[in-house]
């Protein structure tokens, strides 16, 4: 294993776990044996503790989520913002159902449990979100909506899905997650 | 101090302590010295330990936020849905304010750090959002919005409401909850 597979490794594991146990349950060693990266290798790449890993994990995911979004803005023909959207709720379907509603999102975790976490972690959550909201209003405005309507109807499309996928994972069913994206491409189609 | 009392305040200072710190965090010992209760009134009260204590916080706050929907489904006349909502947002963003974006919502914090909780605690969850989405859905319907749509719309304006919590707590500005605000009201005016 290179170093940099495990420094990699590290971060996606803490990713990971602290999507389906929060941030606060998940021990550093829980962090290491879930990588399977060697001893010593986490003092090595995270000299920061935990906090840093905090940090680069939301980092991670929010590049990860980010990635579609940002590709539908270079895409040609660009696809619909509806597309756009409907293809975002279907990756979290998708994340609910694989991990029988264990999953949620890390950066919600990383808020939730901020209160003992320091302002680095606050920083990386909030630029976490504006990963997201940025493209998605781009491509809003891109489909024709007002700038500042663009910026509100994207801030709700990622506090919905945020808000469902905390619903759904407590009820244990998709019908919050499904209900948000009707609604929210009925929203679309009559903008 | 009565019996009911100290374990009112211990249930009322752990969820305030839960949406704050977040579950995992926050630890039996804080929650009784915040409550400022005496020593053994915690195993007197909550022979279920921590996760007795969990679902009676989540109970408690469930049952605080669902008593001005309700409320507003007695009241004569009844108030217009738009109105309903537009309080609803405006008790969140009087908590984040008078919190400095500190405090969220502690059901969302306990399914969040639901991984090592048990099913007690996912039920607790479920049925705290029963309790805001039912009289919320009424409220719709009696508003003249036809009962699916209704079902659908309450569980939007309660996911929007819960993740525009944690990006404004994140970004500590107002705008995603101002903007989902927004964006509701719009929807509600036109439906």
């Amino acid at each position: 294993m290179t170093t940099r597979d495990s420094r990699e490794r590290t971060v996606r594991s803490a990713a990971l776990l602290f999507r389906e146990r929060g941030v606060d349950a998940t021990g550093m060693r829980q962090i290491v044996e879930h990588a399977q990266t060697p001893r010593g290798s986490l003092q090595h790449h995270f000299p920061g503790g935990k906090e840093q890993l905090i940090v680069e994990a939301v980092d991670w995911i929010a590049g990860k989520a980010a990635e579609p979004l940002e590709a539908s803005l270079e895409a040609d023909p660009p696809p619909a913002p509806r597309q756009v959207v409907a293809e975002l709720f279907d990756r979290f379907r998708t994340l609910l159902t694989m991990t029988d509603y264990r999953a949620g999102c890390p950066i919600a975790a990383a808020v939730v449990d901020a209160g003992s976490a320091g302002d680095a972690v606050a920083r990386a959550t909030a630029h976490a979100f504006r990963r997201w909201t940025g493209p998605l209003e781009r491509a809003l405005a891109r489909g024709g909506m007002e700038q500042a309507r663009a910026s509100r109807v994207a801030l709700l499309v990622i506090s919905a899905v945020e808000g469902a996928l905390i619903m759904s994972r407590a009820r244990h069913d998709m019908e919050p997650l499904d209900a948000v994206a009707t609604e929210i491409d009925l929203l679309l189609s009559t903008s």
